[in-house]
C-alpha cells in the first residue's frame, strides 16, 4: 500500500471511520491496541521488532497511542496472527505473510519466494514496483492490510543432521521449512513441516524432524539447532530476503485519527530498516561463534541447486494455473526480478565481488 | 545517534530546550522549519527525499509541524548546508556528509568511503555497529546532528569522454568527483573537482571538465551526461552505497517537543528506506534506456581497480596519521567492513551470484 492509500485505508464505507471525526479535541485521543507477535520472545530481532514499534509509536504520540505486545500463545498461537487481526481479536500483528499460503498461495510474494527477490529488491518492489498495491488487494480479502516490518536478509539453508550431497539424500527427510519452499522440497522427496519458532527445537531434539530451516546465524544460534543438527547449509534459496510484516485490521486502522495512521506507518518503516540493520550487524559475529563451536558450513551442491530451481519453476507453473491471484502478482514480480538482477550484476555485484576478493587476499 | 540520544538531543544545557516545557497544551504546538537541500530540484530521488520528509512529518502531526523545502541557492548554496544548519540559518538540511571533508576528513564515513561499506552494511554500521554514536561526536562539534535519509546504493564509476584503460589514461584528467575519492583519483594523476549537482552538466559541456561521477543510471540519465561523455564505467568503487543525511541544528532540535523529535526521526527512516527502494526500482529501466541511447558500458580494468585500491590504502594511512578523529572512526569502520564481507560471501553473494547466472542462462 502506498503512503496515501494507507492514510485513507478503510475510510470508505467503514462504520468505525466515524470515530476519527476531524474535531481538534479528538485529534490526539488515548488509544490502546494489542499486537500479537508470531515470533518467540527469545528472539530480540523478531520479537524485538514489535517492542520497538510499540516504543516509537508511543514516543511520537506523547504516550497517547499505546500498543501492547503479546507473545505467540498469549492471545492466539503464532501461526494464527492473520485470522486474529482479520476478525479484530487484536488490532495488529507482526508476522510472516507466507505463513498463510494455506489461505492463498499468493501470500508468499510479500515475504519471499524460492529464487525470488533479495532483501533490497523486495523493498524496491513493495515501495516502488507495484508490490504494495498488489498485496493490498489480497490482504483486503482477509480484512487487513500490511506494511513491511523488517527483513532477515538472505537466510541460510538450514541445519541438517547428516550431509546432503544429492537429491537422493533429501528422500524422506522430515524438514521444518515454511512457505512455498516446503512444496519445492516436497517435489525433491523431502517431507516438509510447518512449525512455529518456539516449537522447533524440541521437535528436532526428540527426532520428529531431521532438519530445520529458520533464519540466519544470529537467530539460529539462539535457538540452539547446532547442538542437534550440525551441518549448516547455504544459501537459503527460498528466502533471498524474507520480509516481515505488520498486519492491521482494516476497520481498526480506519478508526485511528489520520495522524496516528501516519505515525504508525513511519514507525513501521523505522522498524523495517532497524531490524534489517540488526541482522546485518549481528550475523557476522554469530556465524563465527557457530563455526568455532562446531557448526559445519556447507554450500548446497550444484545438483541440489539445479533440482531446486527446476522444482520451483514447476511449482510456479502449477500455482499460476490454479490461482489467478497468484498469476497476477507473479506477472509483476518475476519481470521485476529479472530487471533487478540485470542492474545488480553491473555495479553492485562487481563491487561486492571485488571487496570479497580483496578481503580474502588480506 | 541512537533513538534515545536523538530524543534527548541537546536537552542538556540548551537555553532553547526550555521551550519544550512539558505542559500538555504545548505538546503539539505549531512549528515551522526550513530545510535546505543540497540537491537540484530536477532529481526526484534526492530532492524528492526532502519533499517526502516534509509531507510525512506534516501528516503525523496533523499539519502542525511544517517543514518548508528550499533548493540549493535559494537560501544557501548546495555545498554550504552544513554551515547553514550549524549556525541556524535553517533548522535542517538534506545533504551528503562527505561534501564537508574540507572541515574534517572524518565526515566521509557517514556517506561512503572508497572501497567501503555497501548500502545495507552502512545502515547496519549506523544503526547497530556504533556508527551513529561516532558520527554524533563529530557532528556535535559543528552544532548539528544527522540521521540517515536515503542511499543511492552502489554507484556507477562515472562518465568519461574517452576510454580509460590504464592509470596513464587518468593523467591530467579533470573529473568532477566528490569526497575522498577525489583525493584517491589525484594520487592516480587525475585532477578532481567538487561541483554541486546542478552545475556539472554546463561544466562538462563547455569542456572545463573531462569526466564526471554523480550517481547511478536514474539520476545520471536526468542530468544528461551521456550526451557529452558516453563511456559509462563501473563500479563506483568510491561509493559502494552512498548514504544521504538529514542534518539538524542541535538547539532547534532540542527545542522541539519530544514527540516531534520522535516523529521526525521515524519519518527520516521512512525516507531512508523509500529513497533506497526508489533507486533500486528505477535504476534498471534507466540503464537499459541509457545503453539503448548510446551509453557505452565499461568495467574499470583490473589495473585501474588495483591502483585505486592501493591509492586508497595510502590515503587512509595518511589520514589516520593526520587526524585522530578519522582514526577513531576508521578503527570501528574497517573491522566492521571485514566482518560484513565475511558474512556476505556466505549466503548473500552465493545467492545473488546464482540468481545472476540463472538469469543469464535464461
Amino acid at each position: 500500500m502506498k503512503r496515501r492509500e494507507f492514510l485513507k485505508s478503510g475510510l470508505a464505507g467503514s462504520a468505525a471511520a466515524t470515530i476519527a471525526a476531524p474535531a481538534v479535541a479528538q485529534s490526539a485521543p488515548e488509544v490502546k491496541w494489542r499486537l500479537t507477535s508470531s515470533f518467540p520472545r527469545s528472539l530480540d530481532t523478531l520479537y524485538g521488532a514489535s517492542e520497538l514499534l510499540s516504543r516509537i509509536v508511543a514516543e511520537a504520540t506523547d504516550g497517547k497511542f499505546q500498543i501492547q505486545v503479546f507473545s505467540p500463545g498469549e492471545i492466539v498461537p503464532g501461526l494464527q496472527a492473520l485470522d486474529a487481526v482479520g476478525n479484530a481479536t487484536v488490532e495488529m500483528a507482526h508476522s510472516s505473510s507466507f505463513y498463510y499460503i494455506g489461505k492463498d498461495t499468493a501470500f508468499a510474494f510479500a515475504t519471499a519466494m524460492p529464487f525470488g527477490l533479495n532483501a533490497r529488491q523486495q523493498n524496491a518492489w513493495i515501495h516502488h514496483g507495484g508490490g504494495q498495491e498488489l498485496m493490498d488487494r489480497l490482504y483486503a480479502k482477509f480484512n487487513l492490510c500490511a506494511l513491511p516490518g523488517g527483513n532477515t536478509n538472505c537466510q541460510m539453508g538450514g541445519w541438517f543432521r547428516k550431509e546432503i550431497r544429492t537429491v537422493e539424500d533429501l528422500d524422506g527427510l522430515k524438514m521444518r521449512i515454511g512457505g512455498l519452499a516446503g512444496q519445492v522440497m516436497q517435489k525433491l522427496g523431502a517431507v516438509p513441516q510447518q512449525i512455529a519458532g518456539g516449537d522447533i527445537y524440541p521437535a528436532l531434539e526428540k527426532g520428529s524432524i531431521d532438519a530445520v530451516e529458520w533464519g540466519g546465524p544470529y537467530d539460529d544460534e539462539k535457538l540452539g539447532f547446532a547442538r542437534v543438527a550440525p551441518y549448516y547449509y547455504y544459501p537459503g534459496w527460498w528466502e533471498g530476503g524474507a520480509m516481515l510484516h505488520f498486519f492491521f485490521n482494516l476497520e481498526k486502522l480506519a478508526a485511528l485519527p489520520p495522524a496516528y495512521r501516519a505515525v504508525i506507518r513511519n514507525a513501521a518503516a523505522y522498524v523495517n530498516v532497524d531490524v534489517q540493520a540488526k541482522y546485518d550487524a549481528f550475523n557476522p559475529g554469530a556465524i563465527k561463534r557457530l563455526v568455532q563451536n562446531g557448526a559445519l558450513l556447507r554450500p548446497f551442491s550444484t545438483e541440489i541447486m539445479e533440482a531446486s530451481w527446476n522444482a520451483a519453476k514447476e511449482l510456479y507453473a502449477e500455482l499460476n494455473a490454479k490461482n489467478p491471484e497468484f498469476k497476477t502478482i507473479y506477472d509483476s514480480y518475476m519481470p521485476f526480478r529479472s530487471d533487478q538482477y540485470l542492474w545488480q550484476q553491473i555495479a553492485e555485484l562487481s563491487y561486492d565481488a571485488y571487496m570479497i576478493r580483496q578481503r580474502t587476499r588480506g
